[in-house]
């Protein structure tokens, strides 16, 4: 029994194994003996982990980058859904985000089983036994003692609840449930109510649907359609809007009002009742039409055991050493599953235009994800990243501009650039087939030259008048200190596509423009021993010391602004600082294009080894949000990839585990995570740009099964808690001594080897990262 | 029968008797002698009139700005839904507009009778005995001699179909047309199909939806929702998707493709078909919901007196001469018919987000209705303009800006200016109570401040920077002459409203931006003896004799522009001339708030006049297009209302009368229609200002029986073909010796009397109309 011996890694295979119903045992034994020789990867994702404190992942199951997410919704007030307890659970919502900030999104068509008369809306409850896994969820319901199991499909989930023994089996769906509900009309940030509707087709049958809007990005109104089928025949009901009873009323319409339905199932001889639920953007009857095809059948663990096979075909594309600690293979492959969870693939449920295109929603935001997560899916799944660009284009020539943020089939907002332009050009440096360029310049450049008018944070680039007069962004204008440094990264982008495709005037322009955020670059600023920072200016030129804070008419107070002030939301509102999320500190780090020329405006390498230091060891680096990202890389640019590593190391080791709080910031639709895989695989991309950079793995051996059928393997010699240093290196048998990596090289197949020790040596300190212009 | 005798006039009335039921015979013999003594105005309604040629307006049943607007479809290519013959009728489409130019919208949701096999998706079919009157449409479909006859509620209407004796009685419901279909995908202006979704739900009911995108206003995806009821029961039935067809196959969901569905009722007693037809923009639940509010029974007839009745009630408001002769009362009624089809009351069916403020939609485009429809709806029912107006702050609240045009729920596009603040200042002048003024100033200084961006033609003001800026639009935005003469008459429309709510620093800023159009004036131009034109200008302040056409990178052609260029379609695209659908010599005399300032600017009054009679003699006047609207007026401010009057005279003469091409342009949604009926009375409105030109009537008597209870009678005594003068004016008994009367003098109620004779007096020469500023 060689294979349940290894298959015992996983924490919960006990309990599963008690779960496995024949048909299932049915389908591991006739399964090849090499796929069950090891663990399959999505053993080793722990959904609880980032799911409490600051991380707010998703906790629910869901395909790659699914549509359906159905989780327990813990009061109105979660981000995810779920929030740990004493929180009741309010009952299991369909739609949900991972890992967000600021105001809720979704949390629409809410089912919850109760065993009671159908006399009542609310049926929260306590829980006990939660347990969570990829691809499955489970909860006791201690009111009613019911226990609760979800798995899902794409675009259909089921659920299987299991009730006391005689007990009453009664189910409400909640057509007007949302998350983040405010008391105060059109507030920001807020979740609004549209309408609902709600209608019983048969006795196995109730679709209906919730039309919410606004929410984090302040979008219109989106629809949410379902469809729900049981397999147990309803017996009684009660239909309610806005809290009003109906007994016997199998319809109501909307009326621009709260619905729903109360169910009493037959009391036949089964004490579970299993209800598949389909959604869809488009209908209801799409959304049936998703149940029939997705899960035509009533087998919850067949749809388990499908769910776990889509994530170990993505997960076992990156393939760890089989003697890494359970703590390790946890963390990574969890930090590779967050990856994928958005995203979303709604393909073919666009209410707003059809086609063939691929159409993703929920990109939330890219400005997070584009700096680790989506050069990630680009290793593991360059196809998925080919079709998140090719929805990127589609969009913009329906909607105009392509989505810095994009949910509930709406763009908006942004926080600092216009930042689908660096996943374009990280796609053209890396040389991603099928998308068609000559479009995406337009597209870039229809951020970068057409303003976006009106509400000036929902697509393209605000202050852009004020950016291509001045140079750079004033004051006035909210985030004027990261948009400029974000918008001169995106000008950067712009002239390398450009270049590629002979577009010289274009490549002239904006590789001067890359040089914007020099504008802001105070030149004889010091603090804490560092000279020069992003600093603001108003559109006169002039440095502003003192920043006015507040809007009254008759009193002009002004606060000193430093390079370490937040002045948000305390002066100003959250995005109306100078930077987004951030300090000058932070963003003065920012300039992902132009490494050297910013150590030469600090004062040389020295000076800005200091300035690096004292940024870590005063704990001025902000580890939990993403302006730092690629922060502890840039010793790399003064010849010290050592130092890099170190720190990097810190970071990880202070920062990040297998807990529940094992997340240090906001996941952000897996930035957070995907930052942590390729730490700990030893490499990280500069985003936009075709190279990694190197950095001492914490993996012994890393394995890219990549999809054109290449092998990239990296080893880590001598690996130990004491070697952390790379000594040498070597690509294909050959010296490699820089410290970085084209992604050429990647592609093509090969090994890239390490030798560590204890110390730093030459490695990595005289061939400098490239700067492409 | 004194009664019947006198309603006789009605030149439909004899067939109309032949139809009545027992039933409403019972009404009208139960009704007061007193409603029956008069001809009710809704018989003088001819749906017909307009209805070919240029005039395009909407010939089928409608309540008073109704939501569900029954016609014929004949073929994909109307603006309306109807043609004349040979085109065949393709069906039964629900939803329309009147009067419209450019690309189609609407036309959903088709039904059609047949007699046939369920075998054929089409069923077009040549017409013979087509009836058209208000609230009632029929025609005998000869392919298989089935008559159709159509009335209508608010937002259902009811269809009954006459078969031959025992003939198959079949019907098909089609939810994949829609107008204006082309081959080119993403086509300008052209609607683009979504999709679709059917379903029979039961043996009397059917409901689906229909999803469109684009049109003239290149909108987002608006979605109608259907319920269809039958009163006999479906024996067979075909659905289809994708022009495949599927026997017995009760729904087709919604997978991008055209759906639809083929009934064949069971052959009962009665060789009538009826069908109820609810549509609703929010769910098919509503749609039926719709259904039950306004038909709950099967009674043609008695949803026919109802449309009939709602029109009464508001024609009614205008009472004119009984003894005007049929033509007048024809073309006068109509007119007042057609001012009301349009914008569309849609409150209760908005999809975006709910409340209680009043929901319009088909707004298309204030840029037509401005000027002559809303100064006329505000005459007829201020309670209407009232909703109408906080609709389109509710509008600015939710989706950012007012509209100029919005149809299917989305804003786009403009043509000039953003001449909803012009219905704001209307409406602020005229002291229409229940409005916010302090947030309509808000929603128009967002106008005039903020720029749209992204396509600049959706809302607001596109070249708003440039203008702000340099004072003026320059050349290569397009449409930079109407652009600057529209914003500097809307800006002084700002400073109007921002005086009376003592908002001095705005009035200040907009009363001298109010001169703007002065930027444009070209001070030493001449052409045919005028002098002094609206003129292209570039950026740098320099006047363009020679326009550059096309936009070829290798070659630069240009044309001489003068004040007669219409550069548009052939040297640039429709909407990218100097002037929008007009000329320099038309727009250069529409300065509505500074005349005397155009006057002086032309050479004094002598010079003005003779430039207006070299302009209609020369027919360089345009009547078939709103923006000479005020034109022939203009001699009111050289002391010769009379030569206004002659001019106002010839033109209704020369180009409107009672046939079906007798409107000389697209009606736009009454704009066409309101100007005459304007005319016909005998006042004139200078929109966004409190008074009106007093003109020669073309009625002996006009009376308004106001809304707030008092009554305004207008009598021009002696009035004769050869007495076309105003000779003398009394108000309230009191000589008026100017040609205009403020807004304020016809609410109060009273009398204004005129001597006519056949020449003009010294009446109306001194004082002239006011400019306030």
């Amino acid at each position: 029994m060689h294979r349940f011996t290894i298959i015992r890694y996983a924490s919960s295979w006990e309990y599963l194994l008690s779960r496995l119903s024949k048909c299932l045992l049915l389908i591991l034994l006739t399964t090849p003996i090499q796929l069950l020789a090891q663990v399959k990867p999505h053993k080793y994702v722990d959904p609880r982990i980032g799911s409490e404190g600051q991380g707010r992942v998703f906790i629910g199951p869901s395909c790659p980058f699914g549509m359906i997410k159905p989780s327990p919704d813990c009061t109105v007030k979660s981000n995810s859904g779920w929030l740990p307890e004493p929180a009741p659970i309010t009952g299991f919502g369909q739609v949900h985000v991972s890992g967000t900030g600021g105001g809720p999104k979704y949390g629409n068509i809410l089912i919850m089983p109760f065993s009671d008369k159908l006399d009542s809306i609310d049926h929260s409850s306590m829980r006990q036994n939660e347990k969570m896994a990829l691809g499955y969820y489970s909860v006791l319901l201690k009111k009613h003692q019911i226990k609760t199991e979800i798995t899902t499909a794409e675009k259909a989930a089921i659920y299987r609840f299991t009730f006391p023994k005689q007990a009453a089996k009664a189910l409400a769906i909640d057509a007007g449930f949302f998350l983040g509900e405010q008391p105060i009309p059109d507030a920001r940030e807020a979740q609004q109510f549209v309408g609902s509707e709600i209608e019983v087709v048969s006795a196995t049958e109730v679709r209906g649907y919730s039309r919410i809007r606004g929410g984090w990005n302040n979008g219109a109104a989106y629809t949410v359609y379902f469809d729900a089928m049981f397999d147990a025949p309803i017996d009684h009901l009660t239909s309610w809007k806005n809290k009003k009873l109906y007994p016997g009323v199998s319809q109501q319409f909307d009326s621009g009002e709260k619905t729903g339905v109360l169910l009493g199932f037959k009391n036949g001889s089964s004490d579970t009742l299993k209800v598949k639920v389909g959604i869809s953007f488009i209908s209801s009857g799409k959304a049936k039409e998703n149940i029939a095809q997705e899960i035509p059948h009533w087998n919850f663990e067949n749809v388990r055991a499908q769910v776990e096979n889509k994530w170990d075909e993505m997960l076992s594309r990156i393939e760890i050493n089989a003697d890494a600690t359970i703590e390790q293979k946890k963390m990574f492959y969890t930090s590779l599953y967050h990856t994928m969870l958005m995203p979303v693939n709604r393909t073919g449920e666009n209410p707003l235009w059809n086609g063939n295109a691929p159409y993703y929603d929920d990109f939330y935001a890219i400005w997070d994800t584009f700096r680790s997560s989506n050069p990630l899916i680009t290793l593991i799944s360059p196809k998925r990243q080919i079709n998140i660009v090719n929805a990127l284009l589609n969009i913009y020539q329906h909607d105009g501009y392509m989505p810095d943020a994009r949910s509930g089939n709406y763009n908006g907002r942004t926080q600092g650039g216009s930042n689908a332009e660096v996943l374009i050009a990280d796609a053209y440096a890396k040389g991603l087939p099928g998308i068609d360029y000559n479009l995406a310049l337009e597209a870039m450049l229809k951020d970068a030259t057409v303003p976006p008018g009106g509400i000036e944070e929902k697509e393209g680039r605000g202050g852009l008048v004020e950016y291509n007069h001045l140079g750079y962004v004033p004051y006035h204008i909210p985030r004027a200190g990261n948009r400029t440094t974000d918008y001169a990264y995106e000008d950067y982008c712009i002239a390398m596509v450009a270049k590629g495709l002979n577009r010289t005037k274009v490549y002239n322009r904006f590789i001067k423009q890359a040089d914007n955020w020099q504008n802001l670059w105070r030149n004889d600023y010091k603090d804490h021993g560092a000279t020069g920072f992003i600093m603001p200016k108003d559109s006169a030129g002039k440095w502003l010391d003192d920043i006015p804070y507040g809007t009254a008419n008759n009193q002009h107070p002004t606060f000193k602004y430093t390079p370490l002030s937040r002045e948000y939301p305390w002066y100003v509102c959250h995005w109306c600082g100078f930077f987004y999320e951030a300090t000058s500190w932070e963003y003065s780090l920012s300039i992902p294009h132009q490494v050297p020329v910013l150590i030469e405006k600090s004062g040389g390498k020295e000076a800005f080894k200091q300035r690096l230091d004292t940024l870590f060891e005063n704990r001025f680096y902000n580890v939990d949000n993403e302006p730092s990202f690629l922060t502890p890389c840039l010793y790399h640019w003064i010849g010290r990839p050592g130092l890099s590593s170190r720190r990097i190391r810190q970071i990880v080791l202070d920062n990040f585990n297998t807990t529940a709080t094992g997340l240090p910031g906001n996941d952000d639709s897996g930035a957070m995570s995907s930052w942590l895989a390729f730490q700990m695989m030893g490499f990280y991309p500069n985003a936009g740009q075709s190279y990694y950079l190197l950095n001492s793995p914490m993996l012994k051996q890393v394995t890219l099964h990549q999809e054109n059928g290449t092998n990239f393997k990296i080893t880590a010699h001598h690996l130990s808690a004491k070697n952390i240093y790379i000594q040498s290196a070597k690509l294909n048998g050959k010296a490699l001594n820089q410290a970085w990596i084209e992604h050429a090289d990647i592609i093509k197949g090969g090994d890239l080897s390490f030798e560590m020790a204890d110390k730093p040596s030459a490695w990595g300190t005289q061939v400098l990262p490239p700067v492409k212009n």
